[in-house]
Parts: C-alpha cells; sequence; structure tokens
C-alpha cells in the first residue's frame, strides 16, 4: 500500500503546524526543509536541530542536521517532547558504550510527519511514543508470551543503524548515528514503525513521554516481573525517575512496607508522598544498608529493586531481599565491563535475581493502553516530571541530572505546547510577571480542559510545602529567565491564535 | 503427652528387629545397646557405628559412637539406608565449612526407635524420611507460601548442634557435631520432630531415601521453581544424581528438547533413557558449551539448570538460557568463598536467576506425599540409584562418587532389606552363582509382591544394554566379592526366617 513516492507526509499542512509559527518569531529557528520554504513537501530531506554527542565525557553540541526521508517501514517524526534518562547519562559519561557521535535520547513523544513504504499502523499527524524495544510481533521473542527483546534492535551492542545498515542523519557531511533506533534529542528522528505506538490524540504529549521508558519500567517490573503482593515489603534501591515509578506502583500493589534508600536526602520528602514509609540514606548508616534493611523487615524485604546501576547497590539490593523468597529486580543499567558479584549461596536458599528492560511490557501491544489509562485517570505520573528545559538547555538538563539535588526526571521540550504553562505552574517555577500575565489571558485559561484543573487543584492541595522546597532549590537565576521569556513566546502564541480563530 | 521418662521406645521389640538378627551372624555386629544386651530400653545411650569425619580430606572412620536418647520435640532413628550426596563429598573434601568433627550424610531414611517428650507427629517403629530442612510451621519462612527455610535449621551456617546447643553423639569421649540436624552415616542418629516425615509403611527405605534429598530437589526445581511448560526446551550441567532427577522432571513436564551437559561421557546413555535429547561434553567443543546450547536452541533455552557446583557451570547455565526469558536455576552447591562473577547486562533483557533448596519443597508437608506417589506408582525413580554400598565400604562410595565413572547416586545401607536383592538383580549387580541361589530361593520369590516383578520386568525389557554396560563397569573385583557376600548373607537370613515362620 506504499505510495511510489517512497513515503507519504502529512495531507494538510495544517496538522503539523510549521515549528516556526508555533514557537513564535522570537524563538529559535527551528526547522527548515531543504529546498524550501513553504511546508515539508513529501519525501525531502529536513534541515533541524539536533544535539549530538560527537564524542563521550563532552557536552552535548546542538547543530543543523540532514535527517533522511524514512525508507519502507520507517516513521519519519517530528519530536515534541523527550525525557532524559539515566542511560542517556551513562552513555554520554563513557559509562556505556555506543557507537558515537550519535543523537542520544530515547524516551520520546512526537507526531507522526511522514511515513515510508508499507506502513500501516501509523499516518502522518499520529501521536506516537517512541520505544527503544520494537516489536516485530514475528521473532521468537515476541512471540514468546514474556519476551519483548525484539530481534530487530540488539540494546545490548547497538549497531547505531537502521535495519537496512545505514543512518537517517547527517551533520557537517559526517554519518551521525541513532541510538536503539530511537534518537530522541533532535526535532525530527528517523525510527522504524515496529518502534513506534500510536497513542490517543488527546494525550499530552510533554507528560506522556515518561511513558516511552520511564513509566513502564518502573511499573512492569512491579507488576509485570516481581509481580508485587499485596502486604508484602518492598525496598527500592535510587529514588529517580524509574525508582519513583517503582514506588508508585508498589503502593497501588497494596505493598505495606516501602522502603527507600537514597544518597540524596532532598528526595525523602518526594519519596514519602509518593508511597515510602521509611527512607534509608547509606551514608548516615553506620552498618551495610543490606543489613538494616534486613533488620527492619524481619529477615528481609519480600521485593528488592535495583534502579541505580551500579553492581555495589545490585548487591546490597540483591542481601536485602529475604533469603528464602526474596525476589530482587535489576533496573539500573551497569557501566560496561562492570561484573556483579556475589556467593552462589545466596541464590541457593531461594532468592531470585531477575531483569527487565522496559518492565517486560512488550512495547507497541502493551505501553499505548498505559497511556489510555493514564488519559482516563487510572494513574497520574505528572509528578515524576520535575523539571521541563528546552532543547538549548539540554546541558543544563544534564549537569542538573548529574547534580546532586533533586532530580526525577528531567524532559526536554524540543517543541512548546500548551500544557508547559501549565505544569510550570504547577511546579511554581515560572516567576510572578509571567503569572501575572497568565492569570490575566482568562479566555486562554476557560479554554483549558477541567481536568488539567482538577488535577492541578488537586497537587496545589496535597504537595507539602518541603517539595515544592526541593523543586524551587534546582532552578538558577539563568533557568528561571529561559523559562520566562520561553513561556512569555508561547502565551504570545496562544493568544495570537485565539485572535486570529 | 510426653511420658515422665522423657522418651517412649517402640512397644513392640519385634518391631524394631535386632540389628544383629536381621544381618546374621556373618556380618559385623551392628548394634548394641549401652548397658544391655537384650533389646532396646526406654531412654538409654546407643552405641553403634558411626562414620565419623574427623578432618576434611581425609576417609570417614567407622567408629562406635554414644548415641544419647532423645530430649523433648526430639525422635531418635534407626537409620535403613542412606544417599550419598555431592554436598557430603565437598563437605569431605573441606570446601563446604561445617563443625568437625561430624557425622555427614543428609539423606536418610529409618525407622523411629524413640521419641522425646512432646513428640506427637511419629511414633516408634514409623517409618521416616528425615530432611536437612525442618518444618516449624511457625515461623516467617514456614508461613510463607514460598519458603522452606525454616529458622530452625541454619543449613548456610550450620552449627553442628541441636536447637538446645549440644550434640547427642560421642566418640572416644569427644562431642561430635551434627550435619544440618540430620546426620545419616550412623546406624542411630536423633534429629528434631520437624524434620522427619513419617511415610507409607510399605514404603521400601533403601529406594526411598534418595526422596530426602535428591528426588525432591530435582523435581522440585523443575516443578517448583522453574514451572517448566510444555514443548519448552531445557539444558542441564552435570547429570549425576539430581541432575537426572531433573531430567526427569524436565520430560514428565512435557519439555519437547533436553540438553544434557556432563563432562563424564559414560553418563550419555543413561541420560538418553531418562529423556535427554542432546548430550554435550563442553570438553570435546571447540567453543564454549553455552554458545552451542545457544545456537542449538536458537537464542538459548527456556529453562537452564546447574546441578554441578561449580561457579564456572553456574555461569555457563546462565548464558545458556534465553536471553529475554530464560530461568536459570542454580542447585549445585559452590564451595565456601566462592564468587559468582558476571556482566550484570545479561540479566536485563529479561533472564532470571533462582536458586532452590531441596527444590522449595515444604519438607515435612509435601515430601511424604512424593513417596506415596511413588508407591502409587505414579512415577519411578529407582532408576537414580546406580550402586548401593554396604556402610563398611562407605569411603568406597566416596571414591567412586569422585571418580570419572558413571555414578549417578549411591545409596548406603546401613542395614539391608529385602528390595537390595530385587535393586541388585535389576541391576545386573550380583554375580551368577548368586544369582542362581536367588532364583533357586523360590518360596522367597513367591512372597515378594508382584509389583515388584512388574517393574523388574519393564526395567529387563526397556533398559538398552548400554545402561547396563554402564553399571557393570563402575564394579571391581572387591565390590562384586563384597556385594556376593553381603547378597549371601542377606538370602541366609530371609531363608531362615521364612523357615522359622
Amino acid at each position: 500500500m506504499g505510495n511510489p513516492g517512497g513515503c507519504r507526509t502529512s495531507r494538510n499542512s495544517t496538522a503539523l503546524p510549521d515549528p516556526r509559527e508555533e514557537a513564535g518569531k522570537a524563538s529559535a529557528a527551528i526547522s527548515v526543509t531543504k529546498g524550501s520554504n513553504s511546508g515539508l513537501p513529501a519525501c525531502k530531506v529536513i534541515t533541524c536541530r539536533a544535539a549530538i554527542a560527537w564524542t563521550a565525557n563532552a557536552p552535548l553540541s546542538i547543530e543543523e542536521v540532514e535527517v533522511d526521508p524514512p525508507k519502507p517501514g520507517e516513521v519519519r517524526i517530528k519530536i515534541v517532547s523527550s525525557g532524559l534518562c539515566g542511560t542517556d547519562k551513562h552513555i554520554l559519561e563513557g559509562k556505556d558504550k555506543v557507537p558515537l557521535p550519535s543523537i542520544l535520547g530515547h524516551e520520546g513523544t512526537g507526531i507522526v510527519e511522514s511515513i515510508g513504504e508499507g506502513v500501516t499502523t501509523v499516518q502522518p499527524g499520529d501521536k506516537v511514543l517512541i520505544f527503544l524495544l520494537p516489536e516485530c510481533g514475528e521473532c521468537r521473542y515476541c512471540l514468546h508470551p514474556k519476551g519483548n527483546m525484539c530481534v530487530k534492535e540488539n540494546i545490548l551492542s547497538p549497531t547505531g543503524l537502521m535495519l537496512d545498515g545505514t543512518s537517517r542523519f547527517t551533520c557537517r557531511g559526517r554519518k551521525i548515528y541513532h541510538l536503539y533506533g530511537t534518537s530522541t534529542f533532535t526535532e525530527y528522528t528517523v525510527v522504524h514503525e515496529i518502534a513506534v505506538g500510536k497513542i490517543d490524540a488527546a494525550a499530552p504529549l510533554d507528560k506522556v513521554c515518561i511513558m516511552s521508558c520511564a513509566v513502564p519500567t518502573g511499573f512492569g517490573v512491579v507488576f509485570n516481573t516481581a509481580r508485587v503482593t499485596p502486604g508484602s515489603t518492598c525496598v527500592i534501591f535510587g529514588l529517580g525517575g524509574i525508582g519513583s515509578a517503582v514506588v508508585m506502583g508498589c503502593k497501588a500493589s497494596g505493598a505495606s512496607r516501602i522502603i527507600g534508600v537514597d544518597i540524596i536526602e532532598d528526595k525523602f520528602p518526594w519519596a514519602r508522598a509518593l508511597g515510602v514509609t521509611d527512607c534509608l540514606n547509606p551514608q548516615n548508616l553506620k552498618r551495610p544498608v543490606q543489613e538494616v534493611v534486613v533488620e527492619m523487615t524481619g529477615g528481609g524485604a519480600d521485593f528488592a529493586f535495583e534502579a541505580v546501576g551500579l553492581t555495589d547497590t545490585m548487591v546490597a539490593a540483591f542481601e536485602s531481599c529475604h533469603v528464602s523468597y526474596g525476589v530482587c529486580v535489576i533496573i539500573g543499567v551497569a557501566p560496561s565491563a562492570a561484573k556483579l558479584s556475589f556467593d552462589p549461596l545466596m541464590l541457593l536458599p531461594g532468592r531470585t535475581l531477575k531483569g527487565a528492560t522496559l518492565g517486560e511490557y512488550k512495547t507497541r501491544s502493551c505501553i499505548p493502553k498505559l497511556v489510555t489509562d493514564y488519559m482516563q485517570r487510572k494513574f497520574n505520573t505528572d509528578s515524576l516530571i520535575t523539571h521541563q528545559f528546552p532543547f538549548e538547555k539540554i546541558n543544563k538538563a544534564f549537569e542538573l541530572f548529574r547534580s546532586e539535588h533533586c532530580c526525577l526526571r528531567c524532559s526536554i521540550k524540543l517543541f512548546i505546547c500548551i500544557r508547559s504553562v501549565f505544569l510550570m505552574w504547577e511546579l511554581s517555577a515560572i516567576n510572578f510577571p509571567l503569572r501575572m500575565a497568565f492569570i490575566a489571558s482568562h479566555r486562554f485559561r476557560k479554554g483549558c480542559q477541567c481536568r488539567q484543573k482538577l488535577i492541578y487543584n488537586q497537587r496545589r492541595n496535597a504537595t507539602p510545602k518541603s517539595q515544592c522546597k526541593i523543586l524551587n532549590t534546582t532552578f538558577t537565576a539563568e533557568e528561571s529567565h529561559t523559562r520566562t521569556r520561553r513561556c512569555s513566546d508561547h502565551v504570545y502564541t496562544i493568544l495570537k491564535r485565539k485572535t486570529t480563530a
């Protein structure tokens, strides 16, 4: 059913508004189509901005890249929002080896811009999640009831190339590698059809971008891998984005005691709000944390989760779970060539050590349903996004992620959408003049979904002051200024639209 | 309900025949009761033979020991048959640390001789299995649906003492330690009531002794721990007694392909007869065995079992199972202070690494039911016992176990019972004159259970010659002589009984 031209773009140009128009004149130029000044013609190379990791241990470099049209079975996507995951940080620190130079980022949402020949499950204009694990539905992994490591992408030894062995990115004449077939730190990316999942048209992309990795990873290890039981005791090592999603899953599963372990105590009030009953900082303990957990739980936790990515914490998590029936799930990605080493007698009495990627979810089949559940308010993961940065501040986001401040999940916004104003308001991250401008735009507010307000009000009432404090401490003066400018631009754009509508 | 005397012996002395009479005059003296020449008075010390491990890396020494009467909650048992497990071998080789001098052996059957105060679940005369894992039914481990590592015995850091902190064994004035609260390489032992399971009165003790450890361990890891599914692929490292029980379990579970790995190729025909479809000797392969298994199975086995007890084979087993949904169960006991070391990325795609002791069976609740199933012919594990030795040849049994000959399970017979003749006949392990003597004892044969004959005939027809060959090769001239003499004595005893009956 493919068209002879090889790919198909949005039939209605208004379905994909020109990013330049969307972001307003004051924002940086975002996307230009090579060889054209009017919209996005079919099957042309797109020139846009991307954050390139030329080498490890160096900041990302935002540069102009050429993004090739999608080949058969591929989809070109305009990225709207991308999460920043610990794996990206590890790669940038040289701990996880991937082919470089590369466009990192694997947790993203966007809108399909064009599709290659034979693509049938998504259309231009569809909102999609991008997955680092594809689901071809045909290989042994996909056909097995428990497998989700589709053979079409080897995340353990990534090639950095598409299935045809080539790349769709070029920068300054050099080939730029993909990351796990995703690469979301770019304004446009090309992925295989089997690695995207169509989601609800109403889904707020800047919030559901974490459904691409953090949320299914955290929920899945609880519901699919460990299968946490009501009344059980759980311990979570690492209270970052995924660790917090694990806490939410454990709470939802009816765990009676949830012990959170982290060396950054600023995270503790936040963690308690999510469901953690006991917080431990190993650096403040006189004995190894696993001994303390075993004592606290009368022999060890029923379930232990490691969401840090260090072998020491993996061993500690394993030793924290009950000797006879404890289940320890490793979520964190250890540095390349790291060795997990322990006494095999630890296994013998009945312990279980498991791993999981994306929480054992079969990506295309299952994860879009999580978005539907989210839209139906079955759960709310908005609080997992503590920070949002404009694309040009991506290195700031990495700095924050590396720092010892509280940072559950940074979201990199490639294109600012309407929800961002709400989010920033909720997080008290916008300054006084902007708040006033925002309140003044009465018409704009009235047009917003009531659900947003409800969530907002609930959050305001439920959020302890300490959380706000934590969130506020992470913003520098420069950040605040950037946010103000960005939001001002955005409100301006919206108001302009409302006027012309 | 305890008696004031502190313990109760068999009310009818004929219920527990004097071992000296049982074994005939020609056999070595087996048991004498201290201070008495006529039967076993209540609550007296028993003097009998036991195989003592004075130090590691030395043969066991068969000596006279004093066995104290059972204290409250304890049971004194006349051991009838004891299996020889790899763990005993490891202890004797100094690889597993336990307090010494000790009476080893933990896989045994016997008949209750006397009970201590408060014992209600077994009576003198009951046939019982002895378990290295007790089941108090009250601790957190016992109450948990999956736990079986009852707190009343710490097999990971064994004290070598009973729960009151003392020992029931003395030899030459020295205290002798227990092993895991069992110690079956003795004619009499004392164990806690919570560590014995009453079994069918008709159960053949020399055959069901392996139900105490090998069979539940092998079956349990298949049915309880791994939960092998029909049509799955399995790989078993180590085709000894437990490995063979695992093979039987996999076969019973409907596994479509069962790969057996061992460096002793003599075991292969035997393994094939049990259900192994492919045999691999890692020493004959040009590549690591795990790579071969992964290639053979198109990505890795669904289930891998390690029944060797070496960290190298544990890693190989783990790497042999499927990257996304493979389950690897560690059964073998690694030497003390050994470290299992692997890349944690091996876990991340979804692999599971588990351990289990006694196949996760809750010992008293579940394992006697296995004996009932065996008696009801739901399965037949007789073939797992390839050799039987008289007690005084226990060091020979260890030698055979250490040698490279085929040895699935050695059974040490403390008291020869009627079934041994059948067993040895089935295994073609008795020489021609004895066979003739056996056949001649027509009256004796007629009195035997038809079931025995049926099994015997089935085995004869089903056993390929290669198996018999394997079994025969393991017997030296001396062994054959010992067996002949022992069996002759036995037949003599039986005939004498028949005459006097």
